[in-house]
This record gives structure tokens, sequence and C-alpha cells, in this order.
């Protein structure tokens, strides 16, 4: 008997080619069926996940799907994954879901955090999980009062990296938040989807926001133009985190 | 006119084969040496540090000295170096020392603290830099107990790996704390000295302790002893941080 499984996960970006397989890359899709179809005795395992992430993206709550034949208890199916999976590559949770689960069509929100590090001196530890601002703190009260011209439902091809095929670019943003811990800045993102580097040209336009490149008002303007060209920079891969996938 | 200088810097050990430099390995101090010397036009600085570390062991704290005959403002120095070392090294704060400052030779007193994740499922973004428990938690009250035992000063000699060729093995132990921050303990620890893998020995004795494969009471035995046999397992090197050394 065949079930569907649904499993969350967690990942470190640094050393990945991404979420999605690719040819002589490694990527955390890759691990995942590796491991999984070794446990099939070589029957190949496919995953679906959520959505793919970038090189260097991390994750702390992606969701995947697969079907399997296997009849062993979840926690213990959990365990075995963990075991066999480089350190890398985490499973959080795992759930049997009804048959008509898929991990991709049946998001309803997605969540995101963008970390910023403000610290004079970069710390070591932190180097590959947050964003380098070289002791630059940005006026968030600023970040705070752009971020409102963004929630709401809009055609965001203002914040779409242009090589995307994607035609329907209408996506509804509903929470868009501020945080500082300690040295460091979060930018949590909720909506019930993102086109392709949406959080990251967010980040970056709020970025030029906070450090008073650009007004609050203008995002009003950015959206409407539906130009890529007129939001600001792509923010680096390595400060995003895919934290939550509801469905 | 040369003037000498002190450094307190922070590394992150995962990629070192080790602060001390060693043919065919990436070093702390190779790479410290060779910014320098690059800095100074090809004449070769030395760089010394409070003791070596060990590979993947890091440090928040190592204190290095160096003599240089640039004339550059301290903080302009600082700058420039962290520009050109690598992101794992940085230079925290720079002063300038009487010339008759030793890194090595006036240390005071060294404070390291190590930690142990027991966390069920570990953090792929922490796992260089925690020693992973499976979830295990122990029994904080009866390590503290222990430790109770080794403040002082003593012959460590059963802390001390085989391979040393130092001959006084007595040192002072001033502080040996426990504190949990959220699923991670750390072990902190200070004295006047530390014999080699002394730190990480005590680490992987005390974490028998916790576990209740060993009695507090034990420890007394085990530093009379004298003999590295009767102590327990050298703790991995990733959960151990050099923090602060005085002078």
């Amino acid at each position: 008997m065949e079930k569907r499984l649904k499993a969350t996960i967690a990942y470190d970006g640094t050393n990945f080619s991404g979420y999605q397989v690719q040819p002589n890359q490694r990527t955390v899709q890759e691990e995942l069926e590796k491991v999984l179809t070794k446990m099939h005795k070589g029957i190949k395992v496919n995953v679906t996940a959520s959505g793919r992430t970038d090189a260097k993206v991390h994750a702390t709550g992606q969701v995947i799907h697969f079907d399997t034949s296997l009849d062993i208890p979840l926690e213990s199916y959990r365990k075995a994954l963990n075991v066999q999976l480089p350190t890398d590559v985490r499973i959080k949770v795992m759930e049997e879901v009804p048959e008509d689960f898929h991990a991709r069509y049946k998001v309803v929100s997605k969540r995101y955090r963008y970390i910023w590090s403000c610290e004079a001196i970069q710390s070591p530890f932190r180097r590959f999980y947050v964003t380098p601002t070289n002791g630059i703190r940005p006026d968030i009260k600023k970040m705070i009062e752009a971020a409102q011209h963004i929630i709401g439902t809009y055609d965001f091809s203002c914040f779409c990296a242009a090589n995307t095929s994607v035609k329907d670019k209408v996506r509804t943003v509903t929470l868009l938040e501020f945080e500082w811990h300690q040295d460091e800045l979060h930018m949590v993102i909720e909506g019930n989807g993102f086109l392709y580097n949406m959080v990251r040209i967010i980040a970056g336009t709020l970025w030029e926001v906070g450090t008073g490149k650009r007004n609050p008002e203008q995002l009003t303007e950015i959206i409407a133009s539906m130009n890529r060209g007129n939001a600001g920079k792509t923010a680096p891969a390595q400060g995003l985190y895919l934290e939550k996938v509801s469905y």
C-alpha cells in the first residue's frame, strides 16, 4: 500500500546549488531523493516541494511530499532519514497526509524571513547566515512605512526577476514586519505566493528606503509601474530563510 | 619606528587545521601572516598567539601580537586587515602595547566555553558550532557537583593528552560553571593555563557524570591518579571556543 507523506524540513543552503535538482550540482532535492530511493531498494522516489529555493537560500520550514510503500512508523521513518541525510538537511516533522495532498499546489500561504547583520564587525560564525551591512543601521520606521504600500493584493511585476515564465503576477502580501534581534534586523513577510526573487527584491528595495536612498511613498509608484527596473537591488541570497508553508 | 600591536581576534575553526602554521594546511596564523606580510611589502611579519587551538576549535577572543613598522591609525589598521582577511577570521580590537608585551608569556588567565546542543533534531545551522547530544539532556546538578572537585590547584595529568612534552602539569582552575541557553548547555572554564586537550577532556569527563556513567565524587580519585586513562573521553573539537585571554 502506497501512502503519501508530508515532511517539514530545514536546510543550510550554503553548500547547495538551491533546492531543485540540476545536473552536476549538489541540491537538496537530490539528497532527499537519493536517500529515499536507497530506502526503497533502488525504486526511484520523487520528492515534491512547496517551491524551489535558490543557491545559498536557507529553510527552517520547507515542506515536501512523497509517496512511499514502506510500512515504518512515522517517527522511525523520520529518524532513519536523518541518519542517512547529510547534516545540512534535517527532517523536522513527518505526517501521513491524504493522497490528494500536494506540497506545491495546495499551498495557502508562505512565510519568509530576511536577516541583515548590522554588527560593525561581522561575526565569522554568522557569515553564511545573514547579509552584512558593514555596521550600517537603517531607519526601520521608514521601512515599516514603505511596507504598508506593499501589504495587499497587487500585480507585483516590479518585484519579479526578469527571467520568469509566470504570466499572472498578482499576489497578496498579508504581513510585512521588521524586528530587531540585537544587532540583527529581521524582515518577516507572508503572502499567498511569491514571484521569482520577490522577497529578495522587496528586501533590497526596503533596504534602500531604510538607508535614505528612496522615500517610503515611492513604493506606490514602483508597484504601479509594474517595471522591475524601478525597484531596488536584489538582496543577497544568504540572508533569506523559507520559514513556514501553510496548507 | 617599530611598535608592538595586540589584537583580539575571532575565528570560525571549521575550515582551519587549527591556529598554528603547518605545512600544506590552512591555518589561522598563516592567513594572518600572509596579509600582514603583504601590507609590509613582503617583509615577513611573525604573529604570536596566546596559544594554539586545534582543528575545528573556534575563538571569540583569541589574542595575538606582532611588531609593525607601518604608521597607520589603529582603527584604519584594523579595518585594512579585515578587508584583506578571509571572512572566517576577524580582528575585533587592536591596541598598541609596550614592547615587552607578549601574547603567550604574559597570559594571566584564559577562559574557554564548551557548547553541547541537546536539541532532539540537530539544527543544520549549528552543525559546526556545537556538539550534538542526540537529544540527551544531562543532569547538570551532578556536573556542577563534580566541577567543585576540579576547581583549585592540582596536577592535572589526568586531563592532559598523552602526546605532550610539557613537564609541569600543575594548573589552577578558578571557575567552572554550567549554563543552559535554551537547548544548548554551556560549560565555562577559566584558569591560569590549560594543558593540551584539557578543556575537552574535562568536558568529556563531566558529560559522563551528567549522563550517569560516573559519580561526581570520582573526580577526586581521577585527579589524584594523575592518569589520563582514568578520565573520560575527549569531547569533540567543534564545541570548543577560546573566549577570553587576560593579561
